[in-house]
């Protein structure tokens, strides 16, 4: 199967891999400033390189037991097909390359930034959202590449299947999930891992030196100052970048998947290529067009929030708007099936992002009533402080589920050709929406990638006692990054949810391969029905494998499913908690026995604070990552196929929902501290502020560590479950 | 149909009634003590009085609204059985009684049980226990009276239909379920309002009296004292009986609607009818030998903890053991097929129900590590306080749900004699298992009420200056009270996650007879096969309306489910919030303007602080509580039957996890808060202890108001679809 449209999905991934080394290269041609600043740069980047190695160690090991475990499965039981392994190497590979280069050019520019902004705001904003697209691209880039080399790869050698020709793609895909796994497992450890980090660091550094201490953040004089930077780094860069990675990579394969699977048993081959590859176009011509975002991005000086923040969405919106209608063009072209409303589930898609974006924005802003009125219950203390900001969070959740929801409807209706019975291509439509949603991550991606580096400047500049100006100009370019940082995060979100709907409907697929390969031909239905394997559709499967809602295995699934989502937070939580306490301990044992810190006479211990932080991470990861791992596939063992759809139903509903909940309150929290520092209800170092400061550590591990890692549980939950299926029917046929 | 075997139902229910009767007339009997204690109480009482009256009106008001509207149903359109409406209303006036009885006992024990405490440590815990019984069998005699008089009232009343004698049963099943719906209805607005009450006053009197003035718990001179005990009667005690009550009408009536489903079509109507009658037998067994449980609660002076709890447990495992042998004896002569296996389901609840008790005594109890670590977490502070409570209630979210699984799986097999294909048994099981675990009520309730009113005895020891001696026993018997609270706590959200199930498939039964009642007299499937209404099954609705994990509808409506237990929670944690904060700003005034009130020559205006209490919670409570009501029907009218499906599981499977998280990281809260007053980390007034305070002060409306209002939400969504379930099939017809 050939059609020359396909080549646009490699080209652009070149292009874009090709600007990004472009933006670096200009970025490195920038000077990093005073030896000061180089000297802080320097500390931050070996830090933050060095736990990277720890961490790689520590990933690598894991991934090494999997693929074995995999090349068991595949060549010794042939419940697998025999590219699973690999396929699940690489996939790891690419996604912790994505974030250590994202990381790499960080580390690089912050100080470059810094400098920079003693020039004028608009080239310290260039330099900072340059090098954030540095990221965006990579992402992007590494991720259509991958996707691309793969499909060719396969489509040569895996073989026709005579009996049933439209089988072809849906096992090259389902196989291509696996990489996709591969790329959860990476995230899901860079998340955690750096989740913890980042959070230990940041927590104890505001515990003892803001709220003891009473010096400023970022001052040269804690010693947790550097773990901190370095924390911004490889939580917000480096787990961020995996984290992306993992969704874009792993919302075009799912959908593909179903692409695949629409067409099952029907012969229609040609049809059903164009299905699979048109979520690789979208993806491409997403990328072509952000890039012209990019460079679409420049601000004046004295500019204010407002027109920095304009600058930022002028860039997006330019390329939303110009990704409509190249989808329009492409599907035209490519001729795809009902390509009308396939481009209207795109924009679908792309909508739903936008309003979980805006209603982010309302519930964590301080612009707007919700957190100042958050600020404002500060008034009467810090428990106040944080009943209202849960109670923020879990009212903020509302939005964004009816927009999901409004979303699932509209492009399954839309896909499926106006007629709810059509399951196949409404899946399918589903898949394109979160596809749609995601199409815009170059730049997006930049605008996120950019925010800390834009704190690590402000932090660098702090350090280096640059003047008062450089400062607030650092200050507005920060402060620009948390509400893009909030936007990201709501992208993310929203499109793990799609995503993990359609991974949900791979698997089923997933379970006809694992049939068939192990040479069950004939599926009896409980109503007496005979079908063939290789005819059955999604229907068939789901009546085959009673995956109706009062199956007592399904219902048990779900609520394992629920209670994964409350279980992984609590340990991750539990984590920050508990390495945030050694780092206090530290932090409070230099100041006590390190005569002249606080006087500035002597040089804290940084780098003891940094191992703190790294060792605390390495400990605490491992065991909530591989539970995610390990959950389905005992519920599989033990529950079945009924049991896994479960359970990763019941930890997308709840996970969805908690995720929500968790980055909502956090961002709140930090804004409504920043909110009262800017001088309302008695500004910096009032009762209110202190209340506020609670409120702002409590919601560290919310937004940055738990919240944000329960999207890639949910997404890596299924993955798991995909790549087991041929373990899961094997047991249960036995 | 007759049985005389049906009669234990009632007769059980009047041998309570005449046992609550018996003790409450010799508590009166008992001295109320000094004139200053017989002040306080009568405060105490004239205020939770005024509070009830106040909530009745508004409830009054909601349930004319929609017993109206059920008469338009039910006599305009057909689309509801005409008794609807009436059972409506008795439900919710039965419930609001047990509440007011309840509470009435409680505000006339609390100065006694103080005034005995002066004599010895029996006496006391045998006046507040006893008096904790009152409301205990007040809750099961009311219950099993007012099923048994439905029962045969409807029995006589609806006529038998010639077409299938089997569908009798399943139209008084499901009527009678709507008495559920007002029980109910008036349940959560009990607990909604009461929680709301008592916490707003709780954290007010705790934040301005402890924290900012530094004077202790109880103390007369703080404003909000007597709304914090008035609270502790409205929320603990009248919204718990409204609560309970329900939960026990709740599973009973669920398993004999499931019971008389799963003989649908068989024309075995002996069989039926034994399944329909079953449970109230388990019921009234459980009743009877509860009563011999509670006679066994006795102690010596001196007592240590583990004593109290000993003689608290001993009354409480005599009583299951009674009842499981006794439930294999009444089934027996019941001669119910199966009947071994239907025992041991109930077994089986009432082990889950032990095990979710032990495990919330595991996580909030400072006997053991988890909240001693939570309390050494305060060391740190109070945002590390706060980080670490999450987590913990949220990995103790485990074990019940594990438990629970567990007994689903287990009572599902054992009932459908271990064919998993056997749905309609199984099922039964499910429900079976809930009574199971709920028949220990009359005792388990005992224990749990004797808290609130051993808390207030405390507090009037307190501000009637008893001696130390006296409030040395008073502490003893609170503190024994917040143990069974936790455990009390564990029984309810497990058996609302067993109910919850069952009323979902009731749910299916009610839309069943719906189409009946409209008149589509054939159904279509999918696959071509057509088949009779009265003849199909759970299986052949489930495939008409296609209850699969794949369709939209039904992922849509999981999706807003989840949301709704969170906005729940997030709209009742900040309406204590408000309330709260309200309550702050009074007290800190009467502080300023009442001269003399902390040197105690001016009394303060207690009636001030109850009335801002009672504004509060009336104020609030109503759009939570609508909101429940409101949501299954418009997702109903929006996505049909497949969508409130994926509404009642999606609200079950999250809601059970959060009200267990939510219930556990309060209870843990408060007792590490305990765990420092009794001296350890620097014992009070320390820095740990005072974050202890903001961690206590978060968790109270975790778990008194939020936490197990959720349980209701989860039971009234279903309801209210089960109620409405007419208008939802008229509607997609339509």
């Amino acid at each position: 199967m050939e059609n020359y449209l396909f080549w646009i999905a490699p080209a652009a991934s070149f292009l874009a891999l090709a600007l990004a080394a472009f933006f670096y290269k200009q970025m490195k041609g920038e000077s990093e400033g005073t030896p000061e600043m180089q000297k802080i740069a320097e500390h931050v980047r070996r830090g933050a390189m060095s736990y990277l190695k720890q961490q790689y160690k520590v990933v690598t090991l894991v991934f090494i037991g999997l693929a074995l475990l995999f090349a068991i499965m595949a060549y010794g039981f042939n419940l697998q097909n025999h590219w699973v392994p690999v396929a699940f190497l690489t996939g790891g590979f690419f996604s912790g390359l994505s974030g250590y280069l994202g990381m790499k050019t960080a580390t690089y520019a912050s100080a470059r930034t810094a400098n920079a902004a003693r020039t004028s705001l608009d080239k310290g904003l260039r330099i900072a959202f340059r090098s954030g697209a540095v990221m965006g691209l990579v992402v992007v880039g590494l991720g259509l590449f991958d996707i691309s080399f793969w499909y060719l790869l396969l489509e040569r050698c895996i073989p026709d299947n005579a009996l049933n020709p439209t089988s072809k793609l849906c096992v090259i895909t389902t196989t291509m999930l696996t990489f996709g796994m591969g790329a959860s497992t990476q995230a899901l450890f860079a998340r955690v891992g750096g989740g913890i980090y980042t959070k230990a660091a940041d927590v104890g550094a505001d515990l003892v030196g803001k709220v003891e201490a009473g010096i400023p953040e970022d001052d040269p004089r804690n010693p947790a100052t550097i773990a901190d930077n370095v924390g911004d780094n490889v939580g917000d860069v480096a787990g961020m970048g995996a984290d992306l990675y993992e969704s874009y990579c792993g919302s075009i394969l799912a959908t593909a998947a179903l692409g695949a699977a629409a067409f099952i048993g029907t012969g229609d081959t040609e049809m059903q290529f164009k299905a699979v590859i048109a979520p690789m176009l979208i993806a491409a011509i997403g990328i072509i067009l952000s890039i012209i975002g990019i460079f679409a991005v420049r601000t004046r000086e004295n500019a204010t929030m407002k027109e920095l923040l304009k600058a930022l969405s002028t860039g997006t919106n330019l390329s939303s708007f110009f990704i409509i209608i190249g989808t329009f063009l492409i599907l035209w072209l490519l001729g795809l099936d009902n390509w009308v409303n396939i481009s209207l589930a795109v924009i679908v898609g792309l909508l739903v992002g936008i309003i979980i974006g805006q209603s982010t924005e309302y519930y964590t802003s301080q612009s707007y009533k919700p957190t100042r009125k958050l600020s404002e219950s500060g008034k009467t203390g810090p428990a106040t402080v944080i009943i209202s900001g849960i109670g923020l969070g879990m009212i903020s959740t509302t939005i964004p589920v009816i927009a999901v929801v409004a979303g699932i409807i509209l492009s399954y209706w839309l896909a499926s050709g106006f007629d709810f019975t059509n399951i196949g291509m409404g899946l399918y439509g589903i898949g394109i929406a979160s596809v749609g949603m995601l199409s815009t991550l170059g730049i997006t991606l930049a605008t996120d990638a950019y925010g800390p580096i834009a704190d690590n400047a402000g932090g660098n500049a702090e350090m280096s006692k640059l003047g008062e100006e450089v400062r607030r100009r650092t200050d507005a370019l920060d402060s620009l990054g948390n509400t893009t940082a909030a936007t990201g995060k709501g992208f993310a979100i929203g499109s793990a949810a799609l995503t993990g709907l359609s991974l949900l409907a791979s698997y089923i697929e997933e379970v006809r391969i694992g049939l068939e390969r192990i040479g069950t031909a004939i599926l009896e239905l409980p109503n007496g029905i005979q079908i063939a394997i290789h005819e059955a559709g999604l229907d068939d499967f789901m009546i085959y494998y009673d995956v109706t809602l009062m199956n007592p295995k399904v219902l048990s699934g779900m609520f394992i499913g629920s209670m994964m989502s409350f279980l992984f937070c609590g340990l991750t939580m539990n984590a920050v908690g508990r390495a945030a306490s050694r780092m206090v301990e530290e932090v409070r044992r230099q100041f006590r026995e390190i005569k002249g810190i606080l006087s500035g006479n002597a040089e804290p211990d940084y780098a003891r604070c940094v191992q703190i932080s790294t060792q605390g991470a390495q400990r605490e990861m491992v065991f909530p990552s591989l539970l995610a791992i390990i959950a389905p596939i005992v519920t599989g063992l033990l529950f079945g196929v009924p049991g896994v759809i479960g359970l990763l139903i019941g930890g997308l509903s709840s996970g969805f929902v908690l995720a929500i909940f968790m980055a909502n309150a956090g961002g709140a929290w930090d804004n409504a501290k920043k909110y009262v520092e800017e001088g309302n209800f008695g500004g910096k170092g009032s009762e209110v502020h202190r209340a506020t400061v609670v409120g702002d550590t409590v919601g560290d591990p919310f937004k940055d560590t738990s919240g944000p890692s329960l999207n890639i549980l949910v997404k890596l939950m299924s993955m798991v479950a995909i790549v087991m299926a041929g373990l899961t029917v094997a047991w249960s046929l036995f």
